[in-house]
C-alpha cells in the first residue's frame, strides 16, 4: 500500500514515537527484571529512582501533544481507508493505550505509585510477622485511590468494572459472574464427592532430594522439551517464578528451586515455558511497535496453563517427563510408574495456598478474591472484613480452616501492588484454554497422539497461527472467536474438569 | 547556603536534567551489561535497537537549549561567588559533558556508532581468521572519522591529543611522553638482564583443575577478603572480565573461569573488585549526579592495578590468598610454599598478549600500541603498516616474534571500538597507583604490615578519603595531587618495578 503525503509523513512520526516507546520500556523491564533477577540488596533505591524517572518519561510520552495529531491525521487516513489492517490494529492500540495515560492526572498517578510502591513494602513485612494490622491502613488508601482513578478512566462504569477492563480489555463482570458460576457448580461438588470417597492418590513417588545444579539443568531441558528457541531466552533464578517477553527475541523465564521438591519447579517451568512461547511466537514485524506482546492478561494466561496442565499434567506426556527427570536425577525415576506419577501430580485437595493449589481446587481459590473484591469496591464489606470473609469463603467453599492471616489474605502480592481486578484472568485464561484445545483438536490436531509421541510442534502450530502471532493486533474476543470460531464459553473449561478429575477419581 | 531565587530555580533544573541524565544512564549500562552477561544470542539486535534510541535521547538531554541557559544563570551565580562547592564542580563538570555532545554533528556521531558497531563485528570475525585485511578498510575508515571527530572537538589540536584529552582530561603527549621514556630506560634493561639470567620461577604449584562452581565462590570470598560491600555488588560471569559501577549501592563484577586455571580469575577479579572499590566509595550524595562515578579512566586503572599488583602480587598477602584457596579447593595449596606461589604469579617473561602479560612487561605492550597510535594519527604510517609496524615493535622491545595478525594487532577489540588514545591510560594507571602507594606510606600506613595481617582496612580509609569519596568532582591531576601532595610523577612506577623485579630475580 502507498499512502499520499501526509499520511506517510504521519506514518512516520508514529514510527519514531513507536521506537522511543520500546526503548523506555525495554530498558523499564530489563531494569525491573535484574531487580528481580539478580540485583544486590542495595540497588533497591538507585533501580526505583530510575525506573520512576523512566516511568515519567513514558508518561510524557504518551501525553505529548505532537502525538495527538499524528493520531488525529491517521485516524482521518483510515476513514479514508488508507490504512492497511496492520497500521489500522497498530493506530487502535496506541489511541486506547494513550487514552489510559491521559484520563489519570499525572500527580494522582505519581502518587498511587509511590503508595503501592510503599504497601509492597509494607505488606512484606505483614506477611512475614502475620500482622494484617499494619497492612489494612494501606489496604484502605490503596482502594480509596483505585476507586478515584476508576473515575477518572471512566466516571459513569462502576469502579470495579473499570479495573476488570483494566487487565482484559472488553471483559465484563456479567461475564466473570458466569464463569465463576458455572465453575462452582462443578467443582464444589466434585470437591464434595473427592473428600467423601476419602480416597487419595500417593505423592510418595516425586519425595527425594534434587541437588540445585541438576535441577537448574532440567529446567533448560525441560523448556527444550517444551519447543521453546533457547537462543532467545535467559533462564535464570528469582524468589518468585516469573516470565519477561517484550520481543519475540528476547525473553526471561525462572523459576525458584527447592531441593526438596523437582517437582514444583517442573510445573512453573513449563507454566513460564508457556508465556514465554506466546512471547516468541508474536509475529516479529511487531516487535518494535505497541502490537508487541500479548493480546491480553487472560490469553497470556491461557498459554501457560495449557502448557503447564492441559499438556504438562496430560497422562500421555508423563513418561516423557519422567526419561527427563531420570537423565537429571539418575535412579530417582526409574522404578515410578507413569500412572502413579500421574496421579500424585494432579492429586486434587482442598488447601490454604492458592498458587500451590491444584488444577481442581485452584479455581476456587480464585473466585475467592473475585468475591471479597468486589464487596470492598461495592462499600459492602470494608478492609478491616476482609479477614473475616476470607476465613468463611475459605472454610465455606474449600472446607479449609485459615490459621492466620500470613496464610489467607496477606499470602499474595496483587492487592499491595494495586492490581484488584487482576485475579479472574488467572481462572479465565484457564478456561480460554480448555477452549482452544477443544477447538485445535475439532481442527484435525491428534492432540493426545501427538503428547504421548512428545511430539508438540503441530500442537505449536496451531498455537502460533491461531494466537501467538498476533500479538496485541486482536483483542480477546475477536481472537478467541477467530481462533475457535465461537465465542467464549466457560462449559470447555467445566467439562475438561469435570471429565478429569471423576475419571481420576473414579466419580 | 541559601540561594537567590533565580539561582534556586536553576538549581532546580539542574536536578530535574541530571535526574533524566542518570536514569537513562542507568538503563544503557544496565542493558549493556546484561548484554555482557545474561542476553541470548539473538537478544543482540532489540539490544541494540533501544540502546540507538536511548543514546539519541541522551544526545537530545545534553544538546537542549533549556539547559544551556540554567547552566549560563548557574555560570553567574558562581562568578558572584553564590555556588558551594559541590556545585560549582557539577557545574564545571555537567558544561565539559555537554560540550563533548555539542561539539559533534548528531549525525556524524550517529554514523561514527554505526560504524565503529559494525567494525566490531568484523574485527571479531577478522580475529578468529586471522585475517587483517578484512578489517583494514573499517580501521581506515574509523581513524579518518576520528581525526575529523577530533576537529569538532577542537580544531587548532592535533588530533590524537584530542583523544588522549578525551580518555584522561588534561593528559597530554608530553606527560604520556615522559612516562614511556622512562618506562623503556627503566623496564627494557630489566627484561634483558632476566632473559640473561636464563632463571624462571616454576608455575607448578598453580597447576591442577579447579572446578567452576568453586571458582566462583572463590570469586565471592576473595572480594570480602577485598573488602567489597556484598549488599551492594553482583558477581557475574562473562566472556571478557569487566566491571561497571554507575552508583555506589550498586555495581558488578564479573570474571572469565578457565578450569585448568585459578590464577587468571583470581588476579581478573582483584583487578576489577578494585574498580568496584572505587564505585562504591563515591559519596552517596553524588550518585545521582553527573559527580557519580569516577574521575578519570586513569584513576580508575590506579585503583584495580592497586588491589591487583600491589596488594594481591605483594609476598606479605600470598598466605591470605593461600588459605581462601585451600578453602575452596581443598588439597591444592597446602603444601605450596607462600614464596613458591609468590614467585610464579610473578614470572616476568616477553609474551605476546598484553591482557595475559606479567607486571613487568606489561607497560611494553601498550608503549607499542601507543607508539603506533601516534605514527597512523599523523599520516606518518598507514593502517596497512600497522602489522609489520607490530611485528618490529614486539621484537625490538621484546623479543618475540608475532606469529600471525590474531595474537598481534587483532587482539583487543579498542581499534574497531573507536577507542584510539585509550591504551596509555592503563600505564597511566598503574604509575598514579604507585604514587598513591608512596603517598599512603609517608601518611603513616603501615602498608606492608595491614597486607601481612590480611587487614585492608587502613588502607581502603585512605583510598577512600583521598580519592573514592571525590567522584568525578575532582580532575586526575587535582586529585593526585591533592592526595600526594606532588605533581604526578612517573619516578614512583619506575622505582617499585626495578626494586621489585631485581629483588625477585637477583638483578
Amino acid at each position: 500500500m502507498t499512502y499520499e503525503n501526509s499520511t506517510t509523513q504521519a506514518l512516520e512520526q508514529l514510527d519514531t514515537f513507536e521506537q522511543l516507546r520500546f526503548a523506555l520500556n525495554y530498558a523499564i523491564t530489563t531494569i525491573v527484571t535484574n531487580g528481580e533477577i539478580s540485583d544486590p540488596p542495595l540497588a533497591t533505591e538507585p533501580r526505583g529512582e530510575a525506573l520512576a524517572t523512566l516511568e515519567t518519561e513514558l508518561h510524557k510520552l504518551m501525553c505529548a501533544p505532537e502525538i495527538a495529531s499524528v493520531l488525529d491525521t491517521l485516524t482521518e487516513a483510515a476513514e479514508q481507508g488508507l490504512l492497511d489492517e496492520r497500521r489500522q490494529a497498530q493506530l487502535r492500540i496506541v489511541k486506547r493505550d494513550r487514552a489510559e495515560f491521559l484520563d489519570l492526572p499525572a500527580d494522582e498517578a505519581a502518587d498511587f505509585a509511590r503508595l503501592t510502591n510503599e504497601a509492597t513494602q509494607v505488606w512484606m513485612r505483614a506477611k512475614r510477622n502475620n500482622d494484617w494490622a499494619s497492612f489494612e491502613p494501606f489496604l484502605e488508601r490503596i482502594v480509596e485511590s483505585m476507586k478515584r482513578l476508576a473515575a477518572y478512566k471512566n466516571a459513569s462504569a462502576d469502579p470495579y468494572d473499570v479495573w476488570l477492563n483494566e487487565y482484559e480489555y472488553g471483559s465484563t463482570r456479567p461475564m466473570y459472574d458466569q464463569l465463576f458460576s458455572d465453575i462452582k457448580d462443578c467443582v464444589v461438588p466434585l470437591v464434595a464427592d473427592i473428600q467423601k470417597k476419602g480416597w487419595q492418590p500417593s505423592r510418595a513417588c516425586l519425595e527425594g532430594h534434587y541437588a540445585h545444579d541438576a535441577q537448574m539443568a532440567f529446567a533448560h531441558d525441560l523448556l527444550v522439551l517444551e519447543g521453546l528457541n533457547m537462543d532467545a531466552l535467559v533462564v535464570a533464578e528469582s524468589e518468585h517464578p516469573f516470565s519477561e517477553g517484550l520481543v519475540s527475541q528476547c525473553g526471561y523465564v525462572t523459576t525458584h528451586v527447592n531441593e526438596n521438591d523437582v517437582v514444583s519447579s517442573l510445573y512453573s517451568v513449563l507454566h513460564e515455558g508457556g508465556h514465554a512461547s506466546y512471547s516468541q511466537g508474536v509475529n516479529p514485524e511487531l516487535d518494535y511497535c505497541s502490537l508487541g506482546g500479548g493480546s491480553s492478561m487472560g490469553i497470556h494466561e491461557s498459554q501457560s496453563r495449557f502448557f503447564e496442565n492441559y499438556v504438562g499434567r496430560n497422562e500421555a506426556f508423563v513418561p516423557h517427563l519422567l526419561a527427563l527427570l531420570e537423565k537429571h536425577f539418575p535412579g530417582h525415576f526409574a522404578q515410578v510408574d507413569p500412572h502413579d506419577f500421574f496421579l500424585a501430580v494432579n492429586r486434587a485437595e482442598p488447601s490454604l495456598i492458592r498458587t500451590e493449589a491444584d488444577e481442581l481446587t485452584y479455581p476456587l481459590h480464585v473466585l475467592i478474591r473475585y468475591e471479597i473484591e468486589q464487596l470492598v469496591f461495592s462499600g459492602e464489606a470494608q478492609v478491616s472484613d476482609i479477614p473475616r470473609l476470607w476465613s468463611e469463603r475459605y472454610k465455606s467453599y474449600l472446607g479449609v480452616d485459615v490459621p492466620d492471616v500470613s496464610s489467607g489474605p496477606l499470602q499474595d502480592m496483587h492487592w499491595s501492588d494495586g492490581m484488584f481486578g487482576y485475579f479472574p484472568t488467572y481462572v479465565l485464561g484457564s478456561a480460554y484454554g480448555t477452549q482452544f484445545l477443544d477447538a485445535m483438536k475439532s481442527d484435525g490436531v491428534d492432540f493426545d497422539g501427538l503428547v504421548a509421541r512428545g511430539d508438540l510442534a503441530p500442537i505449536r502450530a496451531w498455537l502460533g497461527e491461531k494466537i501467538w502471532q498476533h500479538g496485541r493486533s486482536k483483542d480477546p474476543a475477536q481472537l478467541v472467536l477467530d481462533a475457535t470460531g465461537s465465542a467464549f464459553d466457560s462449559s470447555h473449561y467445566t467439562r475438561y474438569l469435570e471429565q478429569k478429575f471423576s475419571s481420576i477419581y473414579n466419580l
